[in-house]
């Protein structure tokens, strides 16, 4: 029986992460994954793809074109489902061939197969046989037969799921967002139940692409996380594409009258609880994920289950085995590719010995690749009022910012909360082009404790929207200033904040 | 005679945030501008223009369209002129209108005219006729007669205007970067004379529009301010573009064989000291910025000039004659719409006896708008090296980062510099789209002195750009394990950077 120092069993972000960072360590890794490619939801059917998508929506849809440079730049022509799925295959393709480089660059085994425990310590891997595989690494990879292999640690990162309730027969016509890339059509007409992150993104991406979508969810108010100026925002927006909200509506029924093929547009029939129905082509349920614990035989490890499959972790990402790690998805909240990759990096770290920062970063940023974009990172003004934290918020729009003018965002903003009286940063909010990247200026500059007085005395290259920090920080003194608060502190001399 | 605590001559970046600083303080303003349009280089002539006309020569030209989407997006046809000039005055009247409104809502006096010195607190000036006024607030600003103000104190923000030198017959076919924007056709060929920020922009934007650009400069390394391995990425880039470049040559003679005419492309012949000559439809001088205070009569209000015209300034932005203050451009280097600005408002301030921090920034992010776009902050490997600072890089492409690949920038990339031995952030420096905003980034870390490790243990958004400042970070760190570093600060807690 082959033997590692560390066997990590899934192959998305986390796993990929966790066998890398044992390699940098020195240790032996085998790292199993049930899918026969790399990358899991974050590089094949979440995360990446979702966003390509929507990049390419707004490119094939010439969003924005026509008002800006007074030319029709869309593709003219009904977009077919090949020129929607062309570069979202791209970029998943060239993302799995970097992680088998990866892998490879760093000896690590891959398999590719079921994992299942027998005990603590030994995986038994079921193979898929090779004409199975999609993979161009299968060679190496697949297995014609079931092996056993044995970890001294070991990494669950087995990631989650879309939710599948029971209600809906998923199929043709009727998607989840793991099957959404499989659609044969792009629908004239579509329901998307659920009106968190990936239905909203998603119901915003088919909108560009000119469908008429429905978005269904039986809560009243757009994403509770988000400021509410941000959700208002994005609201407006949304409904400017075309989009319709269902507010407190539940589904209590899903028939397929007509079986779409591809060229053939089928016929998927709702009710919902309030008694209305609604008939659409295709119906996308964005009903929530689960964690992928099923089939691990968790049990034969001793490993403890909590709720919702979710297996529970300490700050160093143990299980109640001490030398079985969890991290990604799995463990659940916030079940971001970008925490999953932090958790597994801390995890294995920890495994071996090393002393990482316990837990997931506390100040983490967020963004949805909505049209338009959101990010944000730190407390919202609900938050803050909540907790009765004094403070003032500085707005700058893009239609007063050059490159927000040049990018033709007209609805785009960023606000800046800061906390009364040292005007520190606790919050960043920003919707339009590019502010899941732009609000990590906001990040940093909450680790580092910034006041709006340091922003207000940088320089931001000029045209960017960076710049909109410093006028949304001017704006919050100026306030401040309204509101008869003395800025304890003298400006500080440049470069030395 | 009108009175002012301020009056402002110029009403470009500098002279608009001047003129705002100075009412937001209560004090009574008037801006003489000799243009009929507010904004001045920054709005009108040179950096939002020239970044405009890049993204819509990038967005016309379908760059990239046909790799990534596997469609032709490019307008399919003979880019006209008023293609490419259509999207570039909108946004300047955009800009312009807001001007006009931030000064209104601000209660600042406009005249539109030329100033110059009586004494040191008097200006006349020489207005124009209305009918010369392009403005829509003509009615209010343009004088009939000469008018004469006064000022208790006065900023001087006049900027600079391209140099010309005399050899060059200036005219149709014969352009600086201010009369580029009359160019009546987009030309097949084009000579672009002087390889520095400016000649760099356009030769790009003209070589993704079609045209076949030579570039040719009187030294031998492309843009030696920048980090080597940067400036060779962007010559790469540049000749895959189909940019020629001329080193070491030096015009000595341009002669516009056949004028060219809307519709008519003529014919340039330029003559090198080596005794080479080139035939091209266009040539744009590039041959760097000259302060304008030649019509200022300084003189009369004892205001020393100091060498190229420009006028020496203190930490707190004042010439010679205490109440007589200087921002911008025509104070010289940095000369950006950026520094401008912040220069401007640290004068006002300082001015009305405030206490702003002095100087311009020290810690300035520097933007390129080439193809592809390059931003940076702090010191180079070379300057490092030639100060005997031990330090390490990390790179991070966008190859290797996922919204890279959606992007399709395959040669971008982040070096990140870390001094050594505690590895603190000492350079930032990037390539490849958006990297003008995402060098933010590294500018707001440098200002709270991030350490590699910190980074390290940070989540960014995924997929954006921001990432790659982990992984940049991450390669720095192997790369000191590498020279046996030891790392002597423990990892952070979380949140606690």
């Amino acid at each position: 029986m082959e033997s590692y120092d560390l066997v990590v069993i899934g192959g998305g972000p986390a796993g990929i992460q966790g066998a890398a960072t044992a390699r940098v360590l020195g240790r032996t890794v085998a790292l199993v994954d049930r899918h026969h490619e790399l990358g899991g939801a974050g590089a094949n059917t979440g995360t990446v793809p979702s966003k390509t998508l929507r990049e390419t929506a707004v490119v094939l849809a010439g969003l924005r074109s026509r008002d800006l440079y007074g030319v029709d730049l869309s593709v003219r022509r009904k977009i077919t489902v090949a020129d929607f799925l062309r570069h979202e295959r791209k970029v998943k393709e060239g993302l799995n061939a970097r992680f088998n480089q990866q892998l490879d660059a760093c000896d690590t085994r891959v398999i590719f197969g079921d994992a299942t425990f027998v005990d603590a310590n030994t995986i038994l891997i079921h193979g898929r046989s090779s004409d199975e595989a999609c993979d161009p690494h299968k060679e190496r990879a697949a297995l014609d037969e079931d092996v056993m292999i044995r970890g001294d640690k070991i990494l669950i990162a087995t990631g989650s799921s879309p939710s599948r309730p029971g209600i809906f027969p998923f199929g043709p016509g009727v998607f989840d967002s793991d099957t959404l890339l499989n659609l044969g059509n792009l629908p004239n007409t579509m329901a998307v139940l659920g009106a968190g992150t990936i239905g909203c993104e998603y119901a915003c991406t088919f909108a560009a692409l000119g469908s008429k979508v429905h978005l269904i969810d039986g809560r009243d108010c757009l994403l509770p996380f988000l400021d509410r100026s941000i959700a208002e925002a994005l609201t407006v927006e949304m409904e400017r594409a075309g989009i319709v909200f269902r507010w407190k509506e539940r589904a209590t029924s899903c028939v397929v009258e007509d079986v779409p093929t591809p060229g053939h547009l089928g016929r998927v029939r709702l009710g919902f609880d309030s008694g209305e129905s609604l008939v659409v082509e295709e119906v996308l349920v964005a009903a929530g994920r689960v964690s992928n614990t099923g089939s691990l035989n968790l049990e034969a490890a001793g490993v403890k289950l909590g709720e919702r499959g979710l297996i529970p972790v300490d700050r160093s990402f143990r299980t109640n085995v001490p030398h079985i790690y969890a991290a990604g998805d799995v463990i659940g909240f916030p079940a971001l590719a970008s925490t999953s990759i932090e958790q597994a990096q801390r995890a294995v770290q920890h495994a071996f010995g090393r002393n990482p920062a316990p837990g997931t970063p506390d100040l983490l940023p967020h963004g949805l690749w909505t049209i338009p974009e959101i990010g944000f990172v730190g407390s919202t003004e609900e938050e803050l009022r909540k907790q009765g934290i004094p403070y003032v918020a500085g707005l700058a729009s893009y239609a007063d910012n050059p490159r927000g003018r040049i990018l033709g965002d007209a609805a785009g903003f960023l606000k800046l909360l800061f906390r009364l009286p040292d005007l520190e940063l606790v919050g960043a909010h920003m919707i339009g082009e590019q502010a899941t990247d732009v609000i990590h200026i906001g990040m940093i500059a909450m680790h580092a404790h910034l006041r709006a007085d340091q922003f207000d005395d940088m320089c931001f290259n000029l045209p960017t929207l960076g710049e909109l920090y410093k006028y949304a920080a001017f704006e919050a003194i100026l306030e401040a200033e309204r509101q008869g608060v003395d800025r304890p502190l003298p400006k500080a001399a440049p470069g030395s904040l």
